[in-house]
């Protein structure tokens, strides 16, 4: 079983970090960085250098694929050759998944039309332009299609799919193992939740952000 | 505002971007990641290299410190180079913080005598060694000295920093962009939720793990 998570120039460094750390767990599997090229990719904020270990041309069979979001979504969308990467891969893979506006990105390659999907909130209406229905849900399945919201959603997703892939027990092992037991202090982590002018303002610079 | 992250070989890469994800987005803020030598610097599953962009002795003086735990904290604990860089770093800054066992580190420098602490459930024992005292809290605020549980607890962790640092509406902001609205689909994330057999089964097995 191996899993691929893709990494790109500008990449979000918790949406390709929550997903792995968990996923990582499953018995038996081997997870990889991939990007274009292998060695360093920094991320948005450009603070952090994360290293992909192998180039896509090494890794052309995952079972799963990861695909992050981040600003730099916009310019892979439009990059052919991480696209035909993309749509290679899925045609083997048995998960084909993404954090944030990553879905933008498996929208981008055509893999997305006819389904339903989820990104960031802010980055959810432009799935429509390639064809896929957005909800606003944290975590959707569409047959072996599974996108997660913003950021820390691909958290949420990993425990999904580990108990898809290996069963309840084991994706309680990974959630006892990580502690995940959220106590936010706020609750101000959706639209639905914040205080609206928040909402408000962000929406409005949504294409500065994402 | 300077953040620094500590990296060390076989550290646990969630309890790195965690924190970093969310508290790097401060307003102002520079986040840098710091090792015993700047470069790659491998995670406890040898599957993810992170850059650290800078050595100890380039970065002396942060504001908040963070020190992630992982396996390789053990090892970390008797290293007096970055020990008594811990100390320095300490010596001037206003909040220092670990997830995880990287408690046990801070610990391990004498930053914890006499104070309340925590860490992941299958090292919080460990704590009392040291002078700290344990407590089964996900994050723990004595004084400057911000401790969080296991692995995920550092998102929650930099929530409660935020707040602190910027007040709720910056906290808010975060949660919002990060999209941190939780909803595991387990109820498993702690020793007190998980079946009582995965954590005995576990806890036997704790030296290994962490």
């Amino acid at each position: 079983m191996q899993i691929a998570v893709l990494l790109y120039d500008r990449f979000t460094s918790l949406d390709a970090v929550g997903p792995f750390e968990l996923l990582s767990r499953l018995p038996g599997a081997e997870t990889v960085f991939v990007a274009r090229e292998a060695g360093p990719v920094r991320n948005d904020q450009g603070n952090l250098a994360m290293v992909a270990d192998r180039s896509l041309a090494e890794v052309t069979a995952p079972d799963i694929v990861v695909v992050p979001g981040g600003p730099g979504s916009r310019g892979v969308m439009r990059d052919e050759t991480v696209l035909d990467w993309l749509r290679t891969a899925d045609a083997s893979s048995t998960w084909t998944t993404s954090v944030c506006s990553g879905s933008l990105i498996l929208a981008g390659a055509g893999l997305l039309k006819g389904r339903r999907a989820t990104s960031h909130w802010m980055a959810l209406h432009n799935l429509t332009e390639f064809g896929a229905e957005p909800t606003g849900e944290r975590v959707v399945f569409d047959g072996k299609y599974v996108t997660a919201a913003g950021v820390s959603s691909g958290i949420d997703m990993a425990l999904h799919l580990l108990g898809r892939l290996a069963g309840d027990q084991v994706a309680r092992t990974v959630q006892l193992l990580t502690e995940y037991d959220p106590q936010p202090p706020y609750d101000a982590g959706s639209p639905d939740k914040a205080p609206r002018e928040l909402v408000e303002y962000w929406r409005a610079r949504s294409a500065q952000v994402l």
